[in-house]
């Protein structure tokens, strides 16, 4: 099932960005089957695997968590909500636009990935993370290999008190990422990241790294 | 630079695996900026890019906090020592022998990279790994785009109150991965996981998908 256009390792890391407006067509199993494949065989500690990927799709027995998840989204967002005037067309203007409709919809994402991590007693500081945010990043990356597209969000927080019963989570297992994913609206854009001589140094913190230079055609962050 | 050998994106996500062996070859300028390049290209909450990348490679400046990580190295791992007989083929005592050797030699590994975080003011919950460990993610999977192998470890947490100091990290930065990478010796072992039933559920926690079968062939860990 590869996609026509599927990049090769290196072009698809360099490629791949946020996608947050998806087409309302599914994921059929064995995408699916394939991008969840993927992100297991991302990395933990000592191969441990703490990660679970618990998912919804757009059966009844999703429609309760889907449900928790689009009123935690729209409250959580309210504050930030602006609607920039249909005139504007700046970057910060297009932005908001695409958030508003994000968390307008992204309850109705084709399908919701849950990861999430069982702790075991570990330490559940920052460290921990280097035992399931690769393996996100593989379901991102093999999301994108096969034409489909998603973002990780924090945005399950503001609902988890609910969101982690009705979906059954046992102790000692908690959501540490909301991953919707579907096919792209739109084309992509650039990745854009601050100039690599903020980013990376050798030898020493602060001190640049002589080789590290940005591809010509490189687009930054504003600032 | 693309290797001759260099898989398509899915097929790079599925295969790539810890190495922890190295040949002693540098790896070139050009090489390197793609890597970090990658990395760089990793996701990170509103795009805040907390991580940096600090690379030692083998010149002078590099040698005391190598001096340091070696030792830091050989100190943890004194307690798991085990020196399996001659004959003893079996997979951990393979496994044994592979860690021992990675630890009296990782410390000369041709590149280390270190992983900071930037925590300014945020929460280091494992949350906030998710705008980290996805780019390590990244700079291991274009490693292995271009030919080469690393691994991510924590290693050097017994050692950083030296090691942080010795790499003038300011306050607010932390190293919270330390990435050993340059070209693998032999060849690379199947990546080995759990049954999918074990990782992936639809709906709710502990519910099987019924869509996510391992393909024919995978090779699971132990037990």
């Amino acid at each position: 099932m590869r996609a026509p256009d599927a990049p090769d390792l290196y072009e698809g890391l360099i490629t791949t960005r946020a996608i947050r407006r998806y087409r309302p067509d599914d994921i059929p199993d064995d995408d699916l089957c394939k991008i969840l494949f993927a992100a297991t065989r991302g990395p933990s500690g000592h191969n441990t695997q703490p990660f679970r990927f618990l998912v919804l799709r757009r059966d009844p027995d999703a429609a309760e968590a889907r449900s928790i998840l689009g009123e935690g989204f729209r409250e959580a967002w309210a504050p930030n909500r602006v609607e920039p005037a249909d005139d504007d067309l700046s970057r910060p203007a297009r932005m908001a636009r695409t958030m508003n409709e994000f968390v307008d919809s992204i309850a109705e994402a084709p399908v919701i990935v849950f990861a999430c991590f069982r702790s075991a007693g570990q330490r559940g500081d920052i460290s921990a993370g280097a035992s399931v945010y690769p393996a996100c990043q593989n379901l991102l990356l093999a999301a994108r290999a096969l034409g489909y597209g998603g973002v990780m969000t924090q945005w399950h927080r503001p609902v988890s008190d609910q969101l982690e019963p009705a979906l059954g989570l046992p102790d000692g297992v908690s959501i540490v990422n909301t991953i919707p994913l579907g096919r792209p609206v739109g084309s992509h854009g650039p990745v854009r990241r601050l100039p690599l001589e903020d980013l990376v140094f050798e030898g020493r913190y602060g001190s640049p790294a002589s080789w590290a230079r940005d591809p010509e055609g490189t687009r930054y962050t504003g600032g």
